[in-house]
C-alpha cells in the first residue's frame, strides 16, 4: 500500500513558468498534482533581471514574476517538494519518480525541468551578467539600441541572434572560435550579406571587461584572444554567448529523448510513452524559448494529462 | 508613391492577446508595425468577467488585463487605426491590406482577428453571460466545483467541455438538440460511461432562468423544449454554449484557409503564402483556446515575421 501523500495523479518534475503554469491549469482542474524543484521555484526567471516581454507587464523583475507565478499556483494549494528527480521509470500505468530523497508513484507526469546555458567561462562574464552579458537576444535585444554588441558562437543560435540583433544594434559581431559554422548555407549567407554584422573568426573571448558607478554597471570591451597567438580588443556594451545548451534531465529514455537529451513531444506536448508529457524549454522541437511559449506549454501539457487521466480512469476504474 | 504612414514592415490584424503580443515582439525588434482592429483593443477579454488561468495574475478583471497588455504594447509607440479589414492581395512582395476606411501596404501581415462564439440566441443568455453563462469551460469550470452544470452542443467542444467539467461539477447535463454527436465513437464511451454526465437529447434550451439580488446574479434553471413538444426543467447554476465557433475573417483564401474559414498555419504560425502569418484563435489547427496559447503564438508569429523580412531585406533591398 502506497501511501497518500505518496501517490499523486500528476507529478509535474521543474516549477518555472511552463511547470507552474501546468501546475494551475492540473489543480484547476482538481487533479492531485505534486510538483518537484530542485531549487527555487520560478526556474530562469530568477536569473532574469527585468522582464520586458510578458505581456500584461511592461517591466517586471524576473525574481517578482517568479514570485507572481508561485504565488498564484500556490492560491490552489499546490503541494511542493523541493527535491531533485534522479530516475524516472513506468510500471504498467503508473510512474515511479525517485528523488534524491524519496520515492513517489504517479498516473501522469510533466517534464518541465528546463535548460542550462553553457558558460563561457572567462573572466567578467559572471559579474556582467544581466547587466551587458545576456543569452537570449530576443528577451535582451531591445536594449541594445543603436550600441555595439557581440555574439559568441556559431551554430543556429549564434547566428539567428547575430541576425536579430542587427535589427537593432548599430555593429554586431559574430566571434566564433573556428572558420566555419554549424548552420545551412542561406544562413551564411545572410550573415555575410548583413552590413551590420562583422565576423571575428579563430577568436575566443578572454576577458570581459567593464566600469562599475554608483549609478551603474557595464561592459566597456572584450579582449579576445586569437588564433595567431595575438590578442586584440573589441569595443561593446552587450555580450550574447549562445554556445550551447544543456537539457536539466538526469535520467535517459532513447524512447523520448534526442541525442542532446531534449524530451521529444509532439503538438500536445506527449511522448511517446503514454502519460508522460513534457512542456518549456526541455522539449524539442521548440520554436523559440520565451516565457509566454513555456506557459502555452504548461496549460497545453496539463490538458493532455487530464484528458490521458479522464481516459484511464473510466477504462480501468482509478480512484481519479 | 505611396504616403509613409500607409506603408508598413508588418500590419498585425486584430489587437486581442494574440495581435498585441505580436506587436510587442515585432516593435522591440524595431519594426514598423501597424496594427488595425475594428472595435476595441484586448479582443476577447473584453467579453471576460474575471481571468484566473493567466499566470502572474491570480484574479485579474478580463478588461483590467486587457487595458496592461495594450499599455505594455503601447509602450513601444505602436501605431493604431481602429478600422475593419474588408480585403487581403498580395501583389508581388508587397500586400494590400483594404479596411472600411482606407488602403495599407506591408511586406509582411499577420492575422489575429480571433473568433466569436455562436450564441444559443434564448432568452436570459445575454442577461447571465460571465454570471453562470461561459463559453470555456477551462477558463471558467472552477468556478462550479460541486455544482450543477449544463453544456450544450454535438460536437467536440460540448463533449469535451463535458468531459472536462465533470472532473470539477456534481453533475453536467449535456444537451443536444439531436440524438447523434459529431464525435468519434471513444469520446462517445467516455460521456456515457461516465457517472456524472447526464445525456439530454432532442432538446433545446427554451429560456435561461436565475436570479438578481443587491449580492449577485445567479443562474437558477433552464427550461428546455423536447423534441416532443413536451417541456422539461433542470435545475443548474452555469451553463455553457458550445455550439460552434465562427473565424473573424472577412476575406477568404482558398489557399489559406479551411473549409471552415479558419487560417492554417504550420508550426511556426505561417500561411502557405509567403509573408503572411496568423496567430491565435483564428488559426487552425490550435490546440487550446486560451490567452496563454494566444500570446504564444503571437510571439512565434512576430519571430516568423522578422525572419522573413530578414531575409527578403538581404534579397531584394527593401528599405527594412
Amino acid at each position: 500500500m502506497i501511501e497518500a501523500d505518496k501517490q499523486y495523479n500528476l507529478i509535474i518534475i521543474g516549477a518555472g513558468p511552463a511547470g507552474l503554469t501546468a501546475a494551475i491549469y492540473a489543480k484547476r482542474a482538481l487533479i492531485k498534482v505534486l510538483i518537484l524543484e530542485k531549487e527555487l521555484g520560478g526556474g530562469k526567471l530568477n536569473k532574469t533581471k527585468e522582464v520586458e516581454n510578458y505581456p500584461g507587464f511592461t517591466k517586471i523583475g524576473g525574481i517578482e514574476l517568479a514570485e507572481k507565478i508561485m504565488q498564484h499556483a500556490n492560491q490552489y494549494n499546490l503541494k511542493w517538494q523541493q527535491q531533485e528527480v534522479l530516475e524516472l521509470k513506468k510500471y504498467k500505468d503508473m510512474f515511479e519518480v525517485k528523488t534524491n530523497k524519496d520515492i513517489f508513484y504517479s498516473q501522469a507526469v510533466i517534464i518541465a525541468s528546463g535548460t542550462i546555458e553553457k558558460a563561457l567561462g572567462v573572466k567578467g562574464e559572471k559579474e556582467f551578467t544581466n547587466f551587458g552579458v545576456s543569452c537570449c537576444a530576443i528577451c535582451d535585444g531591445f536594449a541594445f539600441k543603436n550600441q555595439k554588441v557581440a555574439v559568441v558562437g556559431g551554430g543556429y543560435s549564434a547566428c539567428e541572434s547575430a541576425l536579430y540583433l542587427s535589427n537593432i544594434a548599430d555593429k554586431v559581431y559574430l566571434i566564433h572560435r573556428r572558420q566555419e559554422f554549424r548552420v545551412e548555407e542561406e544562413i551564411i549567407r545572410q550573415i555575410k550579406s548583413n552590413p551590420k554584422i562583422e565576423l571575428v573568426l579563430d577568436a575566443e573571448i578572454a576577458e570581459i571587461f567593464g566600469q562599475e558607478t554608483v549609478q551603474a554597471k557595464k561592459i566597456t570591451h572584450l579582449n579576445l584572444n586569437l588564433v595567431n597567438q595575438t590578442t586584440k580588443i573589441i569595443n561593446v556594451t552587450g555580450v550574447f554567448p549562445c554556445i550551447g545548451l544543456k537539457p536539466l534531465v538526469n535520467f535517459s529514455h532513447e524512447k523520448i529523448c534526442s541525442k542532446q537529451g531534449y524530451i521529444i513531444t509532439d503538438n500536445y506536448c506527449a511522448t511517446e510513452i503514454l502519460g508522460l508529457f513534457a512542456a518549456g524549454d526541455v522539449t524539442k522541437p521548440i520554436r523559440i524559448k520565451q516565457i509566454v511559449t513555456a506557459v502555452a506549454d504548461g496549460a497545453i501539457a496539463a490538458q493532455s494529462a487530464i484528458k490521458y487521466l479522464k481516459n484511464s480512469k473510466n477504462s480501468n476504474n482509478s480512484n481519479w
